[in-house]
């Protein structure tokens, strides 16, 4: 029978029609995938072709020069990379509307000069630079009077809305708060007011516990297939000590960091044959660092159903397979 | 350069960036679609095949007695089809989280026999059948004890998460109030307590008074496209009278109703090229006909761009066209 679950965090449910259910192998892509070189000509990422974007707003470099990691300007912004000077009366009323200008700031992390690697398969040393540049961007992007907070995140793969293969990261700055971030820290906050935890503390407390949704933990990390996963194989990597905000991360906790995720996507690479997905680290704003009930985390969300009507009219997900069952499976996955 | 605009009715926001804007042109899908005939031998919903369906909730007849509009249930539901016989207590602890048992009502309204038949080719007489339809299974349905409100939808095309090409709407009766219902609901009655008026009325008095997003109108009804588009070519159809429920609609309106779907998706299928696209009838439930800030209307969304990391993780919509532009194409293209 299908069952109805509560996130407890956002207050959204999730219907698990299990009689849909599938097998990993029904979820896999099996259209042909092109086989990439490690440099494309037309790929304005690559090595060699640095010139084809805006300047560096930050480089890494190995001990050659060469460079490893790059940051950049989007070259077609979502919003405009020019700060907002003013913080007040920034809102308009246009009729009975309200609008902003569309400014803040939207940068690439170019994770390697190398145009068909997975980020899974990028060395640990390598994949602990890229989450260290995660948090030189937030820090500095959060710091401008007019950011109201920060949004990372990886789009890989066509079905995931990426336009360019070669690896790559974004951040976003934005210069308001939208109702959903509200909304999801206005839940975490009344769930602290009611009972004096903040809600991830409780899930990761619980979770442990039972066991049967996790995925993989280290020291101070622990993977999750979350209660009420809002599509197949969805996986939450939260710190298990509380804290608000990403940029609160310390140079060891990077590590274990970035051990997890290698672990965890390569798990997902092996079980679903490279499967396309998001990935997102959902934070308090830098300035909430002492923010008692928001708890940030990284959550994955393999792209490998299609969202229909009655999802997007209801905001009810629909998922056809259980994180008990995706949890199992992902354990069992050598890496 | 781009803007921010903020939905007043669910407060939800949406950036434009304009910069990055494509021609109806970039749109079409360049796929070679299948050409399609009138019966598919394996299509359950095909004249002849009726036996590959449970049996009829509701048939409508022509004079000779064939079947033109059929609603049966859905054979892999996502909620089955069982009342919940008790209304209390129904939500279960499972730990620190909350869970029902996957009960309500999941049904599919075939809309022709016709296999390859688009919705917007059919006769009016047709479509106000089957709109006439909508409503009694709306109302049948919500008069259960269990049913918290109804969502009738549509699925047209792969992209819009179909799995059959046969044209067909679905409805689904649902045993709770989702978070996102709810707090649009909310949303609207604090508009509601603030000015003494329902924000859709208000919508509609402007819209009517600058007509710059507006697409179509008759007498009773109004197509615009909504100043924070969350999609490119973003359509609501709103009857321009003040009704909170869907069942509230008269036999006259029916008549309007049908007339506007039908030149609205017949626009959007000449400029497009027959696009993708879902459509959702959002309302009040039935038990609040008397509700006063809350306004019925359908919602079209076509399928047209990806969702990625960005509009996951904020919960803002990144859409390329205003939607003033859109407007303007619509109103401009033949029917």
């Amino acid at each position: 029978m299908s069952v109805i679950r509560q996130d407890i965090a956002t207050k959204n449910w999730t219907i698990f029609a299990v009689e849909r259910s599938k097998r990993p192998d029904d979820f896999k892509d099996k259209r042909k995938r092109k086989v990439l070189k490690n440099f494309d000509r037309d790929c304005p990422f690559c090595k060699g072709n640095e010139h084809m974007t805006p300047a560096d707003i930050m480089v890494l470099r190995d001990k050659s020069g060469n460079w490893t990691v790059r940051v950049v300007p989007n070259k077609f912004p979502i919003l405009e990379n020019d700060e907002i000077k003013e913080c007040d009366n920034y809102l308009r009323n246009a009729g009975p509307y309200l609008e902003i200008d569309g400014k803040g700031n939207h940068e690439v992390i170019i994770e390697s000069p190398e145009h068909n690697l997975n980020l899974c398969h990028m060395g640990l040393k390598h994949v602990e630079d890229i989450i260290g540049v995660y948090k030189t961007r937030f820090m500095d992007l959060s710091r401008r009077k007019s950011c109201q907070n920060v949004v990372i995140f990886r789009n890989q793969g066509f079905r995931a809305g990426t336009s360019l293969v070669h690896p790559h990261s974004q951040l976003v700055a934005i210069p308001f708060m939208p109702a959903f971030m509200r909304d999801k820290f206005y839940e975490a906050k009344k769930y602290f007011d009611g009972s004096g935890e903040c809600v991830y503390c409780k899930i990761i407390e619980h979770e442990k516990k039972t066991g049967e949704r996790v995925i993989y933990e280290n020291e101070e990390f622990i993977a999750i297939a979350p209660y009420a996963s809002v599509v197949p194989y969805n996986i939450l990597i939260l710190p298990k000590e509380h804290q608000a905000c990403f940029a609160q991360i310390k140079q060891k906790s990077v590590e274990n960091l970035a051990s997890i995720l290698v672990i965890t996507l390569k798990k997902l690479y092996n079980l679903l044959d490279n499967p396309d997905y998001n990935y997102i680290i959902d934070s308090a704003p830098l300035k909430q660092t002492g923010n008692r009930y928001y708890h940030w985390h990284l959550e994955i969300l393999p792209r490998l159903v299609t969202k229909a009507g009655f999802e997007i009219g209801s905001g009810i997900n629909v998922n056809t397979i259980l994180p008990e069952e995706c949890a199992k499976l992902l354990r069992e996955t050598a890496i």
